[in-house]
């Protein structure tokens, strides 16, 4: 047990009479653009935090350092909060069903956190009342993967590790039965889940929010373009969806969302096939990377409903404040100072908004994000994607 | 000195390399919605605070408590700071100066701040470029009082202490030459100003921000409701003005804010008199209660821009994203717990925005503020008045 804990700088009594203290396990971006919101709600965010200097704990009051996987740990900081919450999705199972049983509020809850910390749990629940997803098996042995190849119409397939895979990591790409990667996925020593490789024209985000007494409330569906697994730009919404299909995106994401009983916000990465299906790829039950466009973007940041649906709070309205809004993740590059593109950037787009997670610059790294909303889809495009490839050292001008 | 400073909880080399730590003297809620906008740019906040527990200690990680008159306190801390700015104005001008000289970056600047201390002060300044103010003049004595009145046509006249008013505070309407308030103005122990009761039709706010190179950039004109001395509610555009008008105190607020060598956000609080003057009334160098409707209704909001023109970045666009924005103050009133009301009243209007203050009710107290926006100014005024009736148990239903 980390000896630091517990670290409260406020305790109950020295915050006004009825304020939520909401405790976040894990102090990345997330945890950290929690904060802006929470300080307007009058919410006290008390942050789990790896270390000591990481994103959320230069942004918050209280940050106490701990492992969030020993149950000593988190049972004491959950003891300072009236309900927890998460900035990932990598808090133990079985600890949450221990704090569950002793009456903690945790949101979302283990029944419904394991479908988005284990791939294989997620797919076989999403089958039990039919949504929409990619053919998929459990496999156990090269033999398995190659039968399965065959079965959707043979290879490249997708393995992915059930559990603990994030932004690309975790992910192989399988383009026949020697692949030398089908021998790393069964060395990485978790069940290795296999995917038809879908033919997709893009990828689409239904992020929805829900309230433990069900309230429900969908964002408008947004395109994410990836590279390398990692998000790097969301458009919302996204151009030229139909509206059936907007409306059947998010409708698989509400169905979701109360089927597994989900509080907060999940986030359903589709992909829109060649053949007009929308397939769910991943869930996460945290805000997302595909919703960072609607602190700027939208009338209720995911953040906020977020905060507001652990709290059974009722719902802020998801719609959109503009025709267009586009996010362009900012990725470590050259430049180590990321403040001082600022003074170009700012100055050439009066509207630009700019959010920076406190992170050092490592190659590759999300440091932050850009936000461009307009009325024009092409500009509003080209003022995000111009702004991130300044920044990261992309372009000079 | 308090020995409780320094506390640095983040000392520069633990932040990502260009942070810039911009130290904010006083802890109030204008110093907590900063650190909303602090976030996002990646700007680390430091806050002198009056009290461990005050709002903006809250809501930052490192919030050292120190008194802001003495010298040496305010001297270490901004020894830790980029650049100094302030949540209220009360830091002495010779201390402002003596860390001036020491090379330290404070602004706004103690030469220009004066005009914002001290009433007599600005309204000499302001004559000297010829901005439109009531007629006015330094008082000493009841006799003088008497002569002033006779010379701006007779009583009501207005007399205001020329330091540490605020709020309706060090400000007595004299109805005659034997009004018992002449002697409370002349027993507070600071110089006392005479002015002209300006017959007005309603008070207007001009807002700019100034960056140290000299970018300005103005604020939509709002219109303000002030009941005993204190700010109550905003709309913002101040609905019917003619352009014109808007013009034209856009352009005496620019010029005030050049003259002076403001840095940061100049409010200027405006009559509309009867007879179609725009008369200065009073002058704040930090982000203002006429100027939060920006937070949810403008592309970039007063704490931002304040950021932004102290740091010397490039400022953002001040224009509005409704039609119309109206912002109320929640006033302490009979409820305790503030956050009970949010159950009705986000469930009543999901575009409604509350910003809570961290403060304990006490009547009459500014303890938070709502804001509504939309297109219809009657509906958007009804919302944001609701709801904050509603909070401050003003209403039943």
């Amino acid at each position: 047990m980390d000896i630091r804990l517990p670290f409260v700088k406020f305790s109950r009594d020295e915050l006004p009479v009825g304020t939520p203290v909401v405790g976040m396990v894990g102090g990345g971006q997330l945890a950290r653009m929690t904060q802006e919101t929470a300080i307007a709600l009058g919410v006290q965010l008390r942050v789990l935090a790896e270390g000591p200097t990481v994103s959320a704990a230069q942004a918050v009051a209280d940050a106490p350092v701990g492992d969030y996987k020993d149950p000593e740990t988190v049972r004491r900081f959950a003891a300072e909060c009236d309900v927890v919450t998460f900035d990932h999705e990598h808090v133990p199972t079985d600890l949450l069903r221990a704090l569950e049983a002793e009456n903690v509020k945790v949101f979302p809850g283990p029944d419904a956190l394991v479908h988005a910390q284990d791939k294989a749990v997620m797919r076989s629940r999403l089958d039990s009342f039919d949504a929409p997803s990619p053919a998929h098996q459990v496999v156990e042995s090269a033999a398995e993967v190659a039968d399965f190849a065959k079965r959707v119409g043979g290879f490249p397939i997708i393995l992915k590790t059930t559990r603990g895979g994030y932004d690309g990591k975790g992910v192989w790409f399988i383009d026949g039965p020697d692949d030398a990667d089908i021998a790393v996925a069964f060395g990485s020593g978790v069940p290795i889940l296999a995917e038809e490789k879908v033919d997709f024209v893009r990828e689409l985000s239904a992020i929805v929010a829900r309230s433990p007494h069900g309230q429900a409330v969908a964002y408008p569906i947004v395109e994410s373009v990836q590279r390398d697994g990692i998000c790097v730009e969301v458009t919302a919404p996204a151009p030229g969806l139909a509206p059936e299909k907007a409306a059947q995106a998010q409708q698989t994401a509400l169905r979701i969302a109360g089927e597994l009983g989900v509080v907060g916000i999940l986030a359903v990465e589709m992909f829109e096939a060649r053949d007009g299906r929308l397939l769910v790829n991943e869930l996460a039950m945290r805000p997302h990377n595909t919703g960072h466009w609607s602190i700027d973007g939208a009338v209720t940041s995911q953040f906020e409903n977020h905060l507001r649906a652990v709290l059974d709070l009722p719902l802020g309205s998801p719609a959109a404040r503009a025709p267009y809004t586009v996010m362009v993740n900012v990725l470590g590059g050259d430049v180590e100072d990321m403040h001082r593109g600022l003074l170009h950037c700012l100055a050439r787009d009066p509207g630009l908004k700019v959010h920076f997670y406190g992170k050092s610059v490592k190659a590759g790294r999300k440091v932050g994000h850009v936000t461009a909303y307009g009325s024009s889809l092409e500009e509003t495009q080209e003022r995000a994607r111009h702004a991130a490839a300044y920044l990261t050292g992309t372009i000079d001008e």
